[in-house]
């Protein structure tokens, strides 16, 4: 039976700010990517959702960032590797509190915006990212991109790297996302945005923007909840991978 | 035996600024309050000083504040005392990430700046630290004014409430401080401040700005570390206070 | 013929975040509030309101807050006279190179939430606020509530001061608001805020919340931006006034 | 006879913190760099210190910087080019009422840290900032690194471009600076310093740190104000310049 989780980003708000509709996306995402204060998220409503999350059990991640609110953590940032390190764990520590307070724990790391597309080859900054998980204490779980440096590092620290897809995004023949910013790099019809999922969890396959089948191996799904529509897509996908018989549930 | 602790406020720079000698005051201090990111502080200088007060055998506590970098928290807010309260609990979990990593704890809980002075008073803001401390997890000491709303609040909600006294401050027959800005409020003179101390220490006492005695109960001894010379004199109370056979060491 | 002006909050998203739809808002006001960067709005944003309001016609004020993204500017703040009014004309300045590159000027200042509300009576804080236009430079007008200190204090050192009113807002027989909080303290319907619009821009009266007309001097009315349906009630305000034959146009 | 300029960054302490002797190198400079408030510099202290400049005929230049408070501006940043040039104008806006109010204006730009460096090659941020100073109205003069493609673009947009030198930097025989953290890089004996400011202002020329001497075309030169002793070396380099018989003054 196949296993697979779905994941997306919340709390993305920032005090007056709202952006992600968390109690919608919490009815449907197993794995909670909860932004932690340094590129969005404030510590209310960080209680907030991981108080909801622990109540649905959907597993709470720390979404970790550049400090960059004025950004939204978009900007690729120089930060030295001691610095970043210990900013990875600050922002896992100041989430693991309102975890506990729920009665739940931080399940997993994942970085967000440019510092996540920046670990795919960084080795400085990978590193640094798997130095503050593993200063934030337990072998916590990375979420990343497959093949990034980021869990090529976190599985040589003897962290679990958990490989991510994305079934709104095109991938090449080779099996790398298609650039933002190129044609058809995002795949906007939500018929094609199910199917592709469907074909990431059960086939680990994906048909590539040059039309070769290519493989994807993900053990989680990834969500986008800040558009229009993203809910109600992320509902269809989730009907869509039940009906087949998918079990949803947290990789953690 | 006499036992007394002596706190300062530590790591109160914050990216490229400096402000306290954190080297030279810990090897001073029994308890260092660090501060945690929202008045000064960065994650960098939170692990850091973690690790040096850990090496040390010095208490590592909390100093939380209102979020206000440009005001260094002095600056009274009126925050809302949900959000106090998850603010208190986010800077409490992000330095515990950093006094783990150095095989230590966050031993206690202490209010920065205006907060300090607002929970003596406010009921509301009071009752948000304690809630804040609460949600933090373990039952954490909170360190603060004597006679203080936050105190009182602190042991009813069964957490140790710790009271400290200021050697350097003048007080009023009745006990409490005499407001900054009156004049004498502030004890310059070295061998002045060492006196008090001992008196605070010893037998609980000092003299009243008005020439009467009054009795200063405190477990702890709050040392400023951020003044010319303030390093030399905290040395020198220290000397004095072991001199008369004090054990120094952490209430915690 | 009546003449009456209509100001908006305007451009109080942050970077990522929006808030008011300032391109619908701009075609109904005569005075846009913006945002200057210390409770909302960043400088993208800010210039191309102001490209957006000159184009249009729309007097541009500089909104100006304590510095306190997190809180929105809606919490109080003890801030120093000195560094109040250096960051009021910090602000002004700030805005003022968009609206001059826009061909335009800042028009006049209006403080924002928790500001406005403290130089109703806090005479430190309001000649603060008035020490800052100053510094800006030009003789600017002052927008705030009447009978403020603010207002007061503005008319004192020589700048226009100019009264506001709220047509969604409850009044006491003594021409003050009913505090937010308090039952009825805000008129919801959007039929009573259109004739209650045309009672202060026509006649200088509203209906007290006890019954009584009060008088209610006021030279702009304030419409909300950012709740459900705020464009559409702004639009009906408008249409109404002018069928009765009012001028809408800005004071300054 | 030989006319030089000499600048420091200024005001680059924020709130609580201190970092430059503003007023001990009021006394020796001719141009100060005024932090505007993003890597450094609060409105009090950027009001302070244009006062003392106007008073004593320093020329005020706005020191614009990525908005990077936790990193003092170091840190590249991929700032998007519209975002950029906006940030680049809102700091100088802020700044001019300051310098006005003292009875001058800004009268140059010049980028700080990461900005400073990136805008060397970087033609997307080099045209952003010279567009941000376009925005800020007067046709101000840039400040930069001789053959920065930040002059070259100022220049072609008409802008005075004002190449600057380091007298405590070593150059290569190309006439580059030698980078950071390459062995020499920074010259740290005051007599050497003083010897190649003079060579510098007069000559036009340095000994590169392969002995060969190398042409430096510079209108000012920039000194350090952050570093022990730096205030003292400041005055012992203007005091050797004065007694060549060179003219210190401003380009502006």
């Amino acid at each position: 039976m196949i296993s697979i989780d779905l994941n997306a980003d919340l709390g993305e708000g920032f005090g007056r700010w709202r952006l992600t509709d968390d109690e919608q996306l919490l009815s449907v995402v197993t794995s909670a990517n909860v932004a932690c204060g340094f590129h969005a998220g404030d510590a209310a409503t960080m209680r907030r959702v991981c108080a909801l999350a622990a109540e649905r059990g959907v597993a709470i991640g720390a979404q970790v960032s550049y400090r960059d609110l004025a950004g939204f953590g978009r900007r690729a940032m120089d930060v030295p590797p001691a610095e970043l390190a210990a900013e990875v764990a600050y922002q896992t520590g100041a989430l693991e509190v309102f975890a506990r307070a729920a009665g739940a724990r931080v399940a997993y790391v994942k970085p967000h915006g440019a510092l996540y597309n920046r670990v795919v080859h960084d080795e400085g900054q990978a590193a640094a990212v798997v130095e503050g998980v593993l200063l934030a204490g337990a072998a916590l779980p990375v979420l990343g991109l497959p093949g990034s440096r980021l869990l090529e590092l976190a599985a040589k620290a003897g962290l679990p790297a958990v490989p991510e897809a994305f079934a709104d995004r095109a991938y090449t023949a080779r099996g790398t996302l298609v650039p933002r910013g190129e044609d058809g790099a995002v795949v906007t019809d939500p018929a094609d945005v199910v199917e592709r999922a469907m074909g990431i969890a059960t086939a680990g396959t994906v048909v590539s923007h040059t039309g070769e089948p290519v493989e994807v191996r993900a053990r989680s799904l990834c969500l986008h909840g800040d558009t229009p529509g993203a809910v109600e897509l992320a509902r269809r996908v989730r009907r869509r991978l039940e009906a087949a018989g998918a079990r949803l549930e947290s990789f953690a």
